[in-house]
């Protein structure tokens, strides 16, 4: 499933079966970075953040990473000192290893909230994560950062720059407890193009704003979402600062990026059978447009219906009305199914049939289109549908 | 499953199979007050509320009910004008037979949201829901309103204020569809106190404060939510006026009666297999307190977990987390299941096993308490788990 990654000139990765929590499955990434490269790094805001992502934090303001490490398994969430304890011993191993300093290490996990962080077998596997590094293994660390997932993300672009070539190449994890929400899942993305860290932090900013902060599966925040984007700076490209047109190229490429990566999250949500796209326009701000498209992503009753492949419109006219936005008027309101027009000026469409949106509904891939008919503002998210298989995973992911 | 419920002198209901949506299904409830009946009420607060809550709105502002006419089957929203003249048809047919005016009945619909009303069978079936108008029919008008509810929905009291007896008997139903918010379910309550209209709605306001806008089950809040409170001054019984004695004490009963029938609806809630009360303590504000609460029974990682029975706390931790209030004080939250200890100090508490937390997880009630330790606002709230019958009953609601 997944496209051609390029390799990106300066980075090295290599994934191993620590047996974090479960045999013979990758679980353990390493990735190397050249020196000088430049990191950015968007982190959770949900306020119980887990301790990998306190010690990133800490580390990338310290001085550029020299390596990132990422376990799968058990998230470090929760544990107090002794997960910020279990983190930094993660990266003092990674340090002494590849002989770098801790602070030059970067601990990320994801899985199961509680439980410790078995930190010895991540040390004893290491020395497997060392050998395996490599430019071409972007693939494989796809595949050991995954928890829920179903299939492996990535995402890859070559593009000129000028007269160079610069690539872009990143991979991403996360199939439920998304809504990022001023953060994102678990990316990674690298690029051979030399940026000052104000660009790379802007250009990174700009594009998770647009792609992981638009989406949702269950409305629920991760404590330990992260996404890096890494310039190695090996290739001839140099971007330049904010606002030049370098620079709004480049940051162009990474929204496109990070919004294939953001948009594959959504389509192998857990137990997803359908990806919706809702477009809220013509709201008086894009606070109230995000707010209603929020509102009807999260409700479990419009999820159900696409589940079901049901034309049930009454349930996102009621999550619109309850959307809590002031400047609503009722009667300016319009929704469609794709090209279906089903409410029109407040209320059933006179063209509407059963038939018609029964016909939309049995898509694999859906827009909803609301038009709140009081100003020039909108906004676009993605979500995915509530089935059985959804209760399945998340009542028995523990055991 | 319904207690008994004490007829209320001055108010008789009917309720007979109109075949609306289903056939042989007690779909059509007439409710019939005394002359000099006084009512209160609450309505949603869907911006999208449907023609019959417009209708009885007007209505009720233009003068005091002499019926009350309630379909299931379809909810007469999202219709625009069609919808209002509808319900105006069914109050005129109403008004007509009973020899009251149009605007002394208030219509209430249940059901499909879309869909027209069918006015013709509704207007044929009145002669039997009158012909069976009784002050003894309070079970048969709890039947008749449910949709997706598994069991009647009622409760009751008699209580003396002063010397005199008073009668306090309520109906609702529920099940989906819910979190009031504002407002409540359909519920009809009716006493044979006498009050002022003003005292009644200041009882009526309270009690929902504290009942039916303290549940919630799926996040979403209906088109079609009402609450109202009839009082036919039948009993030599007089309530004062606001914040007397007399008022306090008939105001905690009303507040008791429609905590009981609120807690009914999550009990009965689609699909639920527990009933969870959701206790936030120790907030800066109630509002905190509240956003914590709902947060959690909001959301679906939470819900599954305790549908499986697993004490998967950190999806509660991580729900908390993002709550979004800005007063958390990370270090001094704590989290109990029942009496086990979960989180302390922000942390895994010291003596929490798995074991502890499991035995709290398979009961059939469980009371989630979280301790912000910022200051002493409180509040309480109950929910439902998330299980596969939700999906089943809403996958296949309009099938």
């Amino acid at each position: 499933m997944l496209p051609k990654l390029h390799p990106v000139e300066g980075i090295r990765l290599g994934a191993c079966a620590a047996g974090i929590r479960y045999p013979d499955r990758l679980d353990l990434v390493l990735i190397e970075t050249a020196a000088d490269t430049k990191a950015a790094a968007v982190f959770t805001r949900n306020r119980f953040c887990a301790a990998p992502v306190i010690v990133a934090r800490d580390h990338l303001a310290a001085s550029p990473p020299r390596a990132l490490l990422i376990n799968t398994g058990y998230a470090n969430a929760g544990m107090g000192e002794i997960g910020l304890r279990d983190a930094l011993a993660c990266c003092r191993a990674v340090a002494n290893r590849l002989g770098c300093k801790d602070a030059e290490v970067m601990p990320f996990s994801t899985g199961v909230i509680g439980g410790r962080l078995p930190v010895d077998r991540i040390v004893n596997a290491l020395p497997a994560c060392v050998e395996r590094l490599g430019e071409s293994e972007w693939a494989d660390a796809a595949h050991g950062i995954m928890t829920t997932d179903s299939v492996a993300k990535g995402a890859s672009r070559q593009f000129k720059l000028g007269s160079e070539t610069v690539t872009l190449t990143g991979i991403a994890k996360g199939a439920g407890m998304i809504r990022p929400d001023m953060a994102t899942m678990l990316a990674f993305i690298a690029t051979d193009a030399a940026l000052n860290p104000q660009a790379l932090q802007e250009s990174l900013r700009r594009a998770v704003a647009r792609s992981f902060n638009r989406i949702t599966v269950d409305g629920d925040t991760s404590t330990n979402d992260a996404c890096i984007l890494l310039a190695t700076g090996r290739s001839a490209a140099k971007v330049g600062a904010v606002d030049s047109d370098s620079f709004e190229q480049f940051a162009a490429v990474v929204s496109q990026l990070c919004t294939e990566l953001a948009q594959a999250l959504v389509r192998d949500a857990e137990g997803a059978t359908k990806f919706i796209t809702i477009e809220v326009v013509e709201g008086a701000s894009e606070a109230d447009c995000l707010e209603v498209a929020y509102t009807i992503a999260h409700s479990p009753l419009v999820k159900t219906a696409f589940f079901a492949s049901d034309p049930n419109w009454g349930r996102i006219l009621a999550a619109v009305g309850r959307a809590g936005i002031h400047a609503l008027n009722l009667s300016a309101v319009s929704i469609d199914l794709d090209d279906v027009r089903v409410i029109s000026d407040g209320a059933l469409a006179p063209e509407y049939t059963e038939a018609r949106g029964q016909r939309v509904m049995r898509k694999p891939e859906i827009t909803v289109r609301v038009a709140l008919g009081s100003g020039s503002s909108s906004a676009r998210i993605w979500t995915s549908d509530l089935s059985h298989e959804y209760v399945q995973i998340n009542a028995e992911y523990r055991s």
